[in-house]
């Protein structure tokens, strides 16, 4: 019963990948998920296309990065999962599909195991010249920690599809991101910080947003990853976009099969949707 | 044409109204909406139950408090609608309506005419046993300011309405609140402004809460009224849920009708609502 389950680490890894340094890419990306592994974490959340890099000049070049589930990005995902009693790892991935179609994808493994691919249906600026859209729903991964949802980045913006997680059963929301950094106004935090934020509290879910470091041929990046609890607070959050970094936070995921907003209320059940 | 329009200003009347001292409360109603039009509001919006106070005991309290079109509530939003060249006004009030029962309402008058109430669809607590709830979708008026959407306080945390506003084409979400204070962690605001912030980012559309200030019968608010924009970032933000006042921020509602977020990106036209 997950009621009487130890605490649960979930951590993000907040690596800054570059397209053209795939072999560094993947040193940091393995070295991220052992800092995480090592921090006691059992789910861990890698970027957007943390191996090969996100700032594809064109679709040869994305193509040209493309992996199946065999290449080196799902690999280190696979193995990283397989360390201790074995983990939940979901992390972003260029992915070459059998259809020979590119795909910005993320994937969900536990102890070794692939347990669901997700193609980002909702495709930001130029990915639109690298990637096919993908066309299924985002999945839900039932794992030993809880349900997690998966979904990228920009997918954040819709709430249909993260209400839809929700009220499917997703205890966890976990997101690889690439996040281009925007204007803050002072003592304001990143749009993408307020997203997660309401997005969680909205469904009393967990939500788990893994963006990146640094910059990237000439586009900087929020470095905002965030782990916000169903009363959409951060658990964990990183202020500083230029730093690689390992966050991590303690959760209850039962928490979020509780969906009481107050003694006489529930944000699933005082839903009216026969109104909408 | 919108486009054309000088300066609007956007008022939030944050009053404490009580049950029990409604002259009070109409006193102080009626001086805060002149306060807002004294400051060029082209747009007002009221609390939650302005009139009457908020925290009644049961339904033949609420019941005895309810009005029509023609009491005292209505008829302050009425007159300060007339005011100078016209203006908007969107505020709570306890309606009588023709079928006997008792809503928790909000009425949207234009230079003295009401153009639309709504029934707050989902109630918050022991206004379960005050109110009958309302059972139609929340109108979207047609104003000399632009479309206003009307929606009240707890309605937030339903994104399925408020996405559904925004898609039926409000500039501006307009929500009269009364909303229970709760633990902030320090250095945050409260989560009724988040959730504001990112109603209004998703869908880039103005969002305008009325919160109220004060105590009423052993229960704190947040006094938390904020107008965001489609960016998402506050415009104008109470920070002290004590007292009572009228906040401004001055806005262009034509900005609600770009939904761009990029030059190959827009939050309407990127949905993909065949695979939710």
């Amino acid at each position: 019963m997950m009621e009487d389950m130890p605490p649960l680490v979930v951590a993000c890894c907040q690596t800054a990948p570059s397209v053209g340094a795939v072999d560094d890419n993947l040193v940091a990306l393995r070295a991220a998920l052992g800092e995480a592994l090592d921090a006691g974490a059992g789910i861990v959340v890698a970027t957007e296309l943390a191996g090969s890099g996100y700032a594809f000049a064109d679709a040869e070049e994305a193509r040209a990065h493309a992996e199946d589930l065999a290449g080196p990005t799902v690999s280190a995902y696979r193995d990283a999962s397989q360390r201790g009693g074995g983990a939940v790892v979901v992390g972003g991935f260029c992915e070459r599909g059998e259809d020979g179609n590119t795909y910005n994808s993320a994937v969900a493994v536990e102890a070794g195991a692939v347990l669901a691919v997700y193609r980002k249906l909702h495709l930001w600026h130029d990915e639109q010249s690298c990637f096919t859209p993908g066309a299924q729903a985002p999945p839900i991964v039932e794992t030993r920690h809880g349900r997690i949802g998966v979904a990228i980045c920009y997918d954040l913006e819709f709430p249909e599809l993260t209400r839809a997680l929700a009220l499917r059963g997703a205890d966890l929301l976990a997101l690889p991101t690439n996040w281009p950094r925007t204007a803050i106004p002072p003592g304001e935090r990143s749009m993408l910080g307020t997203l997660a934020m309401a997005t969680a509290r909205l469904s009393r879910t967990f939500v788990a947003v893994c963006d990146r470091a640094g910059a990237e041929r000439g586009v900087d990046y929020e470095g905002a990853s965030i782990v916000a609890g169903p009363d959409g607070y951060p658990l964990a959050e990183s202020t500083d976009p230029l730093t690689p970094q390992v966050l991590t936070a303690t959760v209850d995921l039962a928490h979020a099969r509780d969906k009481r907003t107050g003694p006489r209320n529930d944000v699933v059940a005082d839903r009216r949707p026969e109104v909408y």
